[in-house]
């Protein structure tokens, strides 16, 4: 005897999530059954309205529901300042700072070699198209600070450099809060070199 | 700008999962809208079928699409040997040893002041009107290896002595695999308690 067929397809589909093995698969389906069926019914039709609803944006990738995103229909943000990002989650993380106000430009992913991911598998040749509109006057370089970010960016920065707009990276150095000697030594000789004078 | 609405009610939703915080039900959620529609709608029918579907047995509270469940309505089951579990999960850890051919009574969970769970909150007075039927001559007291278990177990052992019944509870001792020096000192002391001649 194992599960009833409606639990384990459950569980089954429930394991194809990433970072969900069969233990939890089975503590979450269990976990659901012991819901009121409303609250099922509710992720059941938010999975659904989402996969239905949401879509790249045809102007910068970001996941939306309106054509163009809100922010690329925003009349009110700076169109001369655009930022580019690895991910829709990115222009989330960034928009929670309340920092920027230029408009996005999202790639799908870094050039990672050893993923078999090149410049051609990026969403690069939009970029240029948005660029030869001749609007844009600054684009900040903001992927990821690891190994696949910055050859992305370095690419970038190369491919931008012959069409005279500025270019920019965020700054590198130490995150808020914790202590100094738990900083890592590539984020603090990082932070040395970019030291800023008070 | 957050996520668009369908996105943050899925997000929402997934939140609601235990173990899930609002990082892992970002994850989730993205991870989601890059699958196909199939997987995704996949996902959604399973969580409703699986909650129209599956209900506690009538007999023994095992969580069934069918009533009595395959396990109480298998004639080929010893049904003078009862099993009474905690959980419906329970009965599925000892299907899967294939070494016990009784019936099950599911508790529904194991006596906790703590908590506030109390005897007349589990499925006692059900499994003593199986007894009354007088077909049972052994039950295993299977709760969990921990203090509500074993509360539960003395308590329940203490209520069918005078029924005439046989009571048996799982043995305690070291687990397959490891080592004697990892095992913790009450396992160990329960197994050089319960040792047995070779």
């Amino acid at each position: 005897m194992e599960y009833a067929a409606p639990i384990a397809r459950l569980i089954a589909e429930l394991e194809r999530l990433p970072g969900v093995g069969p233990k939890t698969a089975q503590r979450l389906a269990l976990h659901l059954l012991n819901r009121p069926r409303e609250e099922v019914a509710a992720l059941a039709s938010a999975l659904l309205e989402a996969k239905d609803r949401i879509h790249p944006c045809s102007v910068c990738a970001n996941l939306t529901d309106t054509d163009p995103c809100a922010i690329c229909g925003d009349p009110r943000r700076d169109e001369s300042l655009l930022c580019v990002v690895e991910e829709p989650k990115d222009v989330i993380a960034l928009e929670r700072t309340h920092e920027f106000h230029g408009r996005y430009h999202v790639l799908m992913g870094a050039i990672s070699p050893l993923s078999g991911v090149g410049p051609d598998d990026l969403r690069i040749e939009p970029l240029l198209a948005r660029l030869k509109e001749g609007k844009i006057r600054e684009v900040v370089l903001a992927t990821d600070p690891d190994v696949e970010g910055e050859a992305t960016a370095m690419y970038l920065a190369r491919l931008l450099k012959p069409l005279g707009v500025k270019t920019s990276r965020l700054a590198r150095g130490l995150p808020e809060g914790g202590d100094l000697d738990y900083v890592d030594e590539v984020t603090l000789a990082r932070a040395l070199e970019g030291r800023r004078a008070i």
